[in-house]
């Protein structure tokens, strides 16, 4: 692992850090933030999945997390949201490929030997963060923006021993329904439906539910509203009688701005589930 | 006036704005935060003047500013650092020309027709701003960031009337006797020293003070020290008797993270003046 920078940051450090992935196969940047509580010991450590077209850098610089995380006591790991580099398969669209890869496994060509994604934030991640920072593997949150939010309420539901905390900021909420999911179900898993339901957060919460309260947060003026589909996540809370608080945030768009203005809630609510 | 774009943010308004400016002679683009509280009526304002090769955006999305001056109710202006566009000078270093008009008027050529940075900033933003937007001219602060620090203590020093509150993120403090100072300087004003001293945070707080407390934070790990001279500010403060605090950061760079980190207290500092 080498070590891009280091910044102080509300009394802590924000670092950005290199690796070589044997599950991508390419080298992964990723992002750190350590609170100044990381000094006495470990400390717990929030998961937050960035959306299309996102690096490790949006939401480490335009979400406002350290302050709160630094009040909190909380690290936050920000991971890239695809493989990267020379000779990675990519796509002229802005919504596959690069910057795009959609927290899945691929299985099909030309993605299938890098775009891997779900064993990257399930796997090879988990075991580089703990090794090298001071984290309380016991005490793990993840959240995520738009196709991150897909991310962090899919891998949360199907390993819900790992995350003892769950929210999402407008969560593309049914990928099989939707443009922003079937397209890259269809590439990275292939036309057979049936795979793709493993990786819908709408179908994921009405089999199984999720053990904790659930936090999410949509923008009723969100641009892609029709794409992200938060009715049926909504349906589907109703429907399982699930524990959760589902608000629609007015006037809010699907920018950052959004993510910033609720980051001090969501970071709150995971800090009391992690300390709890 | 066009707006560019506006994103409810913390309850309120994130918007940028272009006009074509006279005083500059192109089009100028610069960004208002409105707090929720501006619905009911006209709010203090506070500017923040950015750094090199910063434009309107970098404190707008990295600063944190948003959520401090919404609970505050603080309006915020942050404007671009030069004239752009094409058939304005420009050099090829970072620090002379576009994204470094180093908030003074030039008095010589090329740069003498646009770079006006002062007269921009002290006359033509502001009453435009007061024009459409709900902000009581009355109730004025004014903050910056490195060179942006450097115009907001020689702008507030030099129409004391004006603000109400004055403080800096890492100022260029003493650029008469700085490299980030004399290249700019002697490129812009000429090379009469004489002229320069208006424009020089230390030479002008030791011989007019500023009628009200200061707040200045630097980083003690800078990595610009020795360009920006915080010792002659801190050496003015001291045998000028002025009313300040200035801070000496441990562990804290240049970067925007040290900006983020110490917002929070900046903000209040400049709402208790401003609501006081």
């Amino acid at each position: 692992m080498q070590t891009v920078s280091e910044n102080r940051a509300f009394g802590g450090v924000q670092g950005v850090y290199s690796h070589a992935s044997d599950v991508c196969g390419c080298d992964m940047t990723f992002a750190v933030y350590m609170p100044p509580q990381a000094e006495e010991g470990p400390v717990p450590v929030l998961w937050y999945l960035s959306g299309l077209t996102c690096t490790h850098e949006n939401a480490m610089t335009k979400a406002g997390a350290q302050a709160y995380a630094a009040r909190e006591g909380l690290a936050v790991v920000f991971p890239d949201t695809s493989p990267r580099g020379e000779g990675i398969a990519d796509d002229d669209a802005y919504d596959l490929g690069k910057g795009a890869g959609f927290y899945v496994d691929a299985t099909e060509e030309p993605w299938a030997p890098n775009f891997r994604m779900w064993s990257y934030i399930t796997e090879e991640l988990p075991k580089l963060v703990f090794r090298n920072f001071q984290l309380e593997e016991g005490a793990q949150g993840i959240t995520g923006h738009s196709m991150g939010g897909h991310g962090a309420l899919t891998i949360a539901m199907t390993d819900p021993d790992r995350f003892r905390s769950l929210s999402a900021f407008a969560p593309i909420a049914n990928p099989t329904k939707s443009d922003w999911g079937r397209k890259q179900l269809s590439a990275y898993l292939g036309a057979e439906e049936a795979t793709w339901a493993a990786h819908d957060a709408s179908l994921l919460l009405r089999e199984n539910g999720w053990k904790g309260h659930l936090l999410i947060d949509q923008g009723a003026s969100d641009q892609f509203l029709d794409l992200l589909k938060p009715e049926a996540l909504a349906a589907a809370i109703a429907e399982r009688r699930q524990p959760a608080t589902f608000r629609m945030q007015k006037g809010y768009d699907h920018s950052y701005y959004f993510v910033a203005s609720f980051m001090e809630e969501h970071i709150a609510f995971h800090a009391e589930a992690l300390y709890g």
